[in-house]
């Protein structure tokens, strides 16, 4: 447990990344309703970005959607961002929106779709490049609909072909992130169905290449918490995509449902970084944002789910981990339990107004924002566009 | 248990629904994949609704959804259906796709926007006088996304007024089938989120209203045969939209996930049909498809459904119902299990094949479509369509 | 939203009943781990629930499982749980641990089985009125395992029947709670499975008959605080069994598994206090604990999960339900859903502490019964019970 | 496809091991009911699988769980088993009904106990060498039901620790099966939840560690027969425990909920076999049936489940593999999903019934028990057994 001070040095180094499609209009498959204000393009996108990071002080970075944010020369977005006060984060490649994927990208039964396919991840390699990412973050809709449609085995062979080919085109510094998904859009199979089904091929594919978990992808009851730290042991965990969600991939505002699973979440990060065996693994985690704000307000929805993994992490924080560990040593089962849940009972308002205060942010920030004149000004330049920008993963 | 003879004039009972909107192109959140030949109209849409009672011979009818099918003079698309040889099924109001319903329909905190549903409501009743439809079938989106996001009994309340004020707008035989589902596209609260919820409100509205049950909108784990028995106990199963599921509402072909129990759906139905206090209710159930085609032919998709049915209502038939009786009686847990899945097991593509012949249909329907010349024909006239064509409920 | 004041006299209303069968040794299928000093006779049990009364003031009665808790002179057990500062609460009869009840009880196809069952229940009307009990908790097993066991409707229709028969025999003043659960022991159908069955049953029985929620027995995603609300608007939520649950009925301590949902669910019993058309219905609801111990201390874990509820209690109230009806008209999603976040965020252990003082209560509950007489006093006295008492349901 | 001869041939090699703890009284956690003539020993258990291979054919080896089934001699279990037409299968562990697996087995915290459950371990390794069983079948119960309980990285070290010390305790031409389970007994946490989970250890270990699959111990949704194929692609497929399930680990009949399912799991293993990465591996697994008959007759249960197993592999060795996979490679989805339907619509009762004829055994088993001497006798000679003999993993 530690001491106010010592909280708010920590608190420092949390950094989370936005994503640049949760900025413009988003929808389920019913309907997307249309937000006044919402941003219309990439550069829009990086504006509202950095509106989060001047309300929150720890959004720097956004992630980018190729093709959704393509344009002719991406070094200018690194350019324009930086002089916004953020970065550039996760490029992000799209493997399903075009009509060659209706059964699948680097899984398809026809080479010529995934040599397509692994063309694209190329070109989204040199954006890297071109914009300093660190990350290539690889979410695949491939799957099958019905029994028999494909076979398993060699869907499963074909993408170990294509995330291999992929890896070994990445500079030396650069990884892959194997994102993993339950179900949807594919209703019967999919090929990254798990962390188990990512983690074997990261783990073929060696040092360049780790598992994203995306907290809205996995089976009902699935204990996340221990899913990472099941990857962290392995040296494995490459990043988050924070979301929250009930039933399906809900892609709601994250902590929304279950603030404690956030917290829980945390808390293995927390007590894996004063571990030698998980240090280096916890320092390279990715903190990354993928929600879709389908009836709320977009940049509110997006300072809410920032402070909503703020507050997870100040709570993890003041878990008293010495305390804990005797407790689990003596077998006391409620008693390690109300360690536990006796950081998730604080409150951690004061505290974090009082972080916010000493680093010149606002107090409040959905408040601040709410009131702002950055707020004022879209809603009066921007207009209300009438086209979705496209789906997170 | 039926003789041959016995069984194929009971098929020939059997009439399922078709949705203008499968016919089109559809597709998941993530992307619609245009297909070539896809219906791009109405009259398109009924052209192919044709063609599989032309293949089926027990899909005499395609339900509308409006406003997608709205045309200026809805009673010539009951003609141009009469000259193809069908007939207009339910009529599918559309209460979420427009920027209003971003909180809801007949359940929104704003007095305005429910008016405006209930007008919508009052438009799809004249369609079905000139169309001679007798089902109006409601499906609502309306639902939240986050605790506190509104009050579930004032929600409640407001969708019992306009339920009710839909209903006695209704002519003397038609009916409301209310519809529930367990979630999407809200992911916290649904407002007719379960049979429960559907049938409170059908039992205070009285006569006039039934549930409707889509195999696709459960929890995991329900036992939807049983929700089939207590609707028909209590006189209020107004009819079904089929399709199959594994996750969520993943609107497959019916019968692909589990085809069993699309079969022991059908052996309540036909179990209720010999009992008095079910049986007119059996007689009023409307059998309607609900399906997306998002990656396989829709022509072929919907024959395949259409032919699923008929398969399971064969094997329902085949039930032993004196000796399953006898076996329940006596405790016999595996003589009974057995009686049932010995239906199942029969093989009934022989006497459906010879149904078939005997009416002038098609032996194998499939292969009848796909080799003939209205497919020949569509691919070459119609081309590839861009847009969707909206989704289904 | 109120002051302390106003707080901690609500706070005075509160009353959980805790439930005899989870003082003694119970477990899973696996296993039921024996500890030292846990109760082995129904005056133990009375005794562990008056401790748990002592240290948090708001467990004033304990529940009684017949045939478990049968003794000769019923009125005895009254008596005794009266001098230690406890009532009798509801009755809970068991339909599931005789051979006889293999296919069910009041729903079994045999006429004997049934009458037994009905019987059994007359025996627990007779033990009410010698304890002042005013409840008849039902919860049953019944259900089948495989397709074809048995008919549903003639289940429903045969249930329907022992219900109001057993309601018939109530006096004027009592009533019966009818359980309903997912699923386990049976494992294709239930009987009782959801709400909706339940409230079927209630509603044609009357106002003898109200509903039973357990927290444990919904299907996976199920919005628990809805289905509070509908009841509730229904005027039939008769009571709730506390508990939490991950994956199936866990019976884990109330709250440790999602305390926002807790949270929830008394937020919608404060807010249905002050509707005109709720009120009555929630004075007459019965707050009850029915959990499993299976590996940590009972007293132990029954305080704990007395205080969770009384911290969500704690937190419902203090909801600012104006602000929060001001929002949710305007339609501001983020807003009404911070009020309630805001109310769930606070910490409410410093009013508690200072409400147990003003009480004579220990501030530390959980401590003072850790560090207390009594606990000494059973684990020398009692040693190590060798067999199960059985399971609560 | 084949045809009937080879069919029939291929119908030979199949044989299934039956679990001895399914022969007595088992039950859930509420009752265990008790049938008369159910075994009481593990003498009376090895009959009854001897009369299930009689009946079967299929059915040559009974899987001991230790110590259910611990005897002074257990060379003489075999002796006895091989006198009346059967072998010793897999041996058990049990590492959960002890007091002092309270907290867990292999990965509790306290090495006394670790060391104990390795002890059990070296003992059952003893039993394999004294019967000549290959298989080491390991479940563990050890799980979590609390967040901060204890550690997950410590658990997984230690559970590693012992996973690899058993391994290397082994003969070499043995081998120990790592059975994972979604959740139950624990339900928070448990070690080994996942094939993922399972797998990681079976890779670290070596050869002589293979994944087991129970039917039973997925999330709700898994796909199945895709983590088959996974398995069987990374050669760590060790075996099956089959049993059926609609909602948790219910231990139903296998095929019983959903008979596709347990066709596409046998379609897999059978294209497995003709794919030279993959062969190998399909010969070394072991097929077990790992159910509870709680309600229905034991023995009776226990041949229907050998016969749906052996109906699901006939069904899959009836698909057409050469169209199948030019179906795929043309990406015909509804072609290659109808020629694997069309393997499973096909009866195959007749062709099970002459392959029965032509090895002298009962045209149809369960009316052959049901009729014959040795139910009689068991019914007359054991009567009614009072007690559970436990249960299975």
């Amino acid at each position: 447990m530690m001491d106010d001070a010592a909280l708010m040095e920590r608190l420092d180094v949390q950094a989370i990344e936005t994503p640049s499609w949760a900025f413009g209009n988003t929808g389920t498959r019913f309907k997307t309703f249309a937000q006044p204000g919402a941003a219309r393009t990439i550069w829009e996108k990086i504006e509202d970005a950095a509106e989060v990071h001047r309300m929150t002080g720890i959004a720097p970075r956004i992630a980018l959607h190729i093709p959704w944010d393509r344009v002719d020369d991406p070094g200018e977005l690194a350019r324009f961002a930086q002089a916004r006060g953020i970065g550039i984060g996760a490029i992000n490649p799209n493997l399903f929106q075009d009509d060659d994927y209706r059964l699948g990208s680097l899984a398809h039964p026809d080479a010529r779709i995934r040599e397509k396919a692994s063309a694209h991840l190329e070109d989204c390699i040199a954006i890297m490049a071109a914009t300093g990412a660190r990350d290539l973050s690889l979410w695949f809709a491939d799957g099958t609909n019905y029994p028999g449609q494909d076979d398993f085995r060699a869907r499963r062979r074909r993408m170990r072909e294509g995330l291999s080919g992929c890896a070994a085109r990445l500079p030396a510094d650069a990884r892959i992130l194997i994102e993993y998904k339950f179900f949807e859009p594919a209703f019967y199979y999919t090929d990254l169905a798990d962390w188990g089904a990512a983690l074997a091929h990261a783990r073929a594919i060696g040092p360049k290449a780790q598992v994203l978990v995306d907290l809205g992808h996995h089976a009902q009851g699935a204990n996340i918490e221990s899913i990472v730290a099941m990857l962290l042991d392995e040296g494995k965990l490459g990043g988050f995509h924070f979301n929250a969600r009930r039933y399906a991939d809900d892609d709601l505002i994250v902590g929304s449902t279950n603030p404690l699973e956030l917290f829980l979440i945390y808390a293995e990060l927390v007590a894996a970084e004063v571990d030698p065996q998980t240090r280096t693994c916890t320092r390279g985690v990715s903190y990354m944002i993928d929600q879709s704000f389908n009836i709320e307000a977009k940049i509110e929805g997006m300072i809410t789910s920032i402070l909503n993994c703020q507050e997870a992490f100040a709570k993890a924080l003041l878990i008293d981990h010495a305390a804990l560990a005797a407790a689990q040593a003596d077998g006391d089962v409620l008693g390690a339990n109300r360690i536990v849940m006796d950081a998730f009972r604080t409150d951690v308002r004061p505290i974090l107004a009082a972080w916010r205060r000493q680093r010149n942010l606002p107090e409040d920030p959905l408040d601040a924002h709410r009131g702002g004149d950055y707020l004022r000004a879209i809603r009066r330049d921007r207009g209300t566009a009438s086209a979705a920008s496209g789906y997170g993963d």
